[in-house]
């Protein structure tokens, strides 16, 4: 019966014609519909090897370096799983115990320590502008070393979330979706409202939202944002989004009510995020060091989010969506209410009685990663996977 | 003659009926003698192993994640060998870099880093009530996310110390006995004196006094617990200490003698620790972030500790122990007179004489960890161990 | 045509007679230039192997450990690299979350953290008197260790910078110039200008000079150390280095100019350091937490270098060199004017053109180390690393 389900999953895998070789992983955008199915199939497949206890390895030895930018304890957790699956050793590269503030470029580090590394992945999601194009000068710098001959195996870049995308989290939440509604194709036509929701915190990243916009649409799915007035996403964020439903034959729009969306949802995904414009701002300051100015920006920015408590994932919230069902999704952790703070995201019964599939949904993630290093590191994926069996 | 000494082992073991397979290891006292007994034949076998270089993994991956709330060099070091040795890598949940100050719910943690996790070591001693009680929470938690599918294997949880035991440490002090008095029938009628002794440092906790007494009154030895008066132990702790004598046809009992407890004893343990009502006082007082009532409290207990300076293992000390030559032995590290302070819990003399003994009693720690994962992994450890040979 | 190389390495390897079974590796002058030879040549043929994608992995199971009491990037990632490449889990020892600080001798914590450790690497190399004194102190520690069989293997020390030597880097920098030149026999005669150059940062270490002078002299080149008056290295430093060159037929001299090191130099390494008088100075303000005196010191010591702001490698400096090209190494980072500083070490121009030169040298690191544990743990390197292909 096992072997039922990896032979299904890997019957699908066969039918794709992924370009992933050699390839970073850095957001889904970038990426064919093909490549992101493999992405997710391949996940599942290990996953399911996992739960045979079948090993996966296909590393004798090598380095994984992961460079966190923030605090992270599940990304930093899945990935230290996804590599020690494959066989690498995690070497967490500490900016605090390194030199890299000592004048050292990110060229000249990103070689440093990459003489044995196979894979780097990297959180750096506060600020706009900044996370991606950080990506890009690490992919590049190893490049570089790569075409020099002073690395003798190029490391795949991994995008572990930055300002623009977190693909490891979007691709969980679809992988979720798959499973509960049986297939990438049941997909289409399903509503999800991408919502804004009401929290006691400040400052959390954009990139959960635009990439959840930018993935759903792909697979034909009807796609509503919802956020209050100002909390709007980066603007070319939505470009994509709409081209691509117009290509996949989904939808997306936005609109200013959290009922709106939620009505007849097949899924929906209440989740805080900072305006853009606050999380620009509060870019400009922190690097001119201006505490001052931030206490104010983000005294300014937790009022501002208090005239917004009504956009909670609640009980009589939930009643709106189809059959008063629908799928609750969220990247954890959520901010509760009555759990974690006293006003928040969501209702407490409303995520009690969620909480496993959340569980579930985050426990893609490390398959995720382990897949997006595999598929850039093996060329004939299916085969390679048949061979665990 | 190496072969030997394994295949003697190995008889031992398959004398035993432990129940292990599938458990945790968090306190000796919920334990039987025979699943204390097959922790220690075990961790024995794999230090033969390991002398005759033959590797005993189990596992080809997975993580080992270890949450260590104080410091610590030697503990942290020998949960490291021990997941090494078994094949896991190592993940450290470090709560400064985490968001588990964030809002974040122990279950929800717990599971959130589990998804390839074999093992879970924690650390948390310093707070009476708190430690035995996290660790069921993190047990539970995990066993939730087993049962509900959320994790494919639920990772077996081992107290590396805890406000009431601290079960690697006494299993490795009695693994030094067994050694050192040529079995464990060999220690029935042995006196042993687990003595309170003076240190210039406050709040050592008081789960090594209170493993070393539950765990020698199992196996029928004379138990003596010596301290000044107001340095109890949790009463609890005295209580199963006192029927386990009982049971094993040993004997316990308490003194505020040093002398007393030395007079004819077989083993002495002489350690400091903080009495319990200062440290049920200072738990509260950290709670409520109180800094000045705590510097208060430090310098009221430094100030009463002063009053015993006497109670220190000095030659004379000794002298009164049978024959005079007692094994000395000691979790680690001790507060040695002139060497480590000014006046400690020991003369410089005394330890130099034992310390190759304290060495190899401390050498048994990484083994009886893997030998308490092990045991949970592995249901017929007997022939596992043979195939190692 | 990979095989050829490693067949001539492999056949160099033979004709020597190293020294190396169950050593440390703490200072090259220890060491027979035959030992030395080893180690780089052992570096090259893992480096190779690697390059083939042949593991070459000589543990099942074990921990290597490394000390760094100073930051550090590319040295800790150089030697997570080695360790995993040869099969061992890498444990840091952070003496902040350690209780070294708590009145541990060294002689205990070096015993406690290796029951299982096959490796210890240490960086220590900010005090004068006080690195090299520290490795000698854990490796004796560890040889009574294992003498008395409390440790049932002995832990391979290495250097990885002390207050004396770097040789880790310095035998990267030689494998550099044995690669660039063709053959340690085509580098007898040849021009080194070791010499001291500008940086606007304080407290340099003196090992990387230290160790250049010490290591070039042992084959025969001609090695002139450069310096503004004042910024002597250690003496006993020089005097070894003056009898290796005399030794090895080569030449070792000292100037006050940078141009005439330079004048026809075939090799140029400019690279700022502390004068060892204010690196002395500095130590006994440290330890006696002199914070106002440290300021006092950094500021007199950054004036006193900001008057040698013409000791700069130019392009008008390389001029001076034989051809005008000679080969421009660097441990890295480097203070690159007009990259990392305003003024600094060398110019951009001079840099970038050897930049990916410079990245090569570190690029010999891990193996450089790997070979070091390989060599203490194999008696026959020769027939182990065939074994590979």
């Amino acid at each position: 019966m096992e072997n039922n389900r990896i032979n299904t999953l890997l019957n699908e895998l066969e039918q794709l014609k992924p370009n992933l070789y050699g390839k970073d992983f850095l957001l889904t955008w970038e990426n064919s519909v093909d490549n992101l199915k493999a992405v997710m199939i391949v996940a599942e497949i290990m996953q399911e090897l996992h739960r045979m206890k079948k090993p996966f390895k296909i590393f004798d030895y090598g380095l994984a370096i992961s460079i966190f930018r923030d605090n992270s304890t599940r990304t930093r957790f899945s990935y230290a799983s996804a590599v020690n699956a494959l066989g690498l050793g995690l070497s967490e590269l500490d900016e605090v115990k390194s030199q890299i503030a000592h004048g050292e470029t990110v060229r000249e580090t990103a070689n440093m320590i990459s003489f044995l590394a196979e894979a780097i992945g990297i959180r750096d999601d506060m600020y706009p502008g900044e996370g991606h194009t950080y990506m890009k000068e690490v992919a590049d710098a190893v490049t570089g070393g790569f075409e020099e001959g002073v690395l003798a195996q190029r490391p795949t870049v991994v995008n572990l979330q930055c300002d623009l995308d977190h693909p490891t989290q979007s691709l969980s939440d679809m992988l979720k979706l798959k499973d509960y509604f049986g297939g990438f194709e049941n997909l289409k036509g399903k509503k999800i409202a991408m919502s804004w929701a009401y929290s006691p915190s400040y400052g959390k990243p954009l990139s959960v939202p635009q990439g959840v916009i930018n993935l759903m649409t792909r697979f034909g799915m009807e796609v509503v944002l919802a956020h209050p007035t100002g909390y709007d996403l980066l603007p070319d964020t939505l470009t994509t989004a709409d081209s691509f439903a117009k290509a996949s034959g989904g939808s997306f729009r936005m609109t200013n009510s959290m009922q709106d969306a939620f009505a007849g949802a097949d899924i929906v995904y209440p989740k805080s995020w900072a305006p853009m414009a606050v999380m620009q701002e509060r870019t400009k300051l922190l690097k001119g060091g201006n505490t001052a100015a931030l206490r104010e920006l983000e005294k300014h920015c937790l009022s501002e989010n208090a005239n917004h408590t009504d956009w909670e994932c609640t009980e009589d919230m939930m009643k709106l969506t189809k059959g008063g069902n629908a799928l609750y999704e969220h990247c954890l952790p959520a901010d509760i209410t009555d759990v974690s703070c006293a006003q928040g995201e969501v209702a407490k019964s409303v995520f009690e009685r969620y909480r496993m599939h959340t569980y579930q949904e985050a426990g893609y993630k490390p398959f995720v990663i382990s897949s997006m290093i595999f598929n850039s590191k093996i060329q004939d994926a299916y085969s390679k996977l048949k061979s665990f069996l």
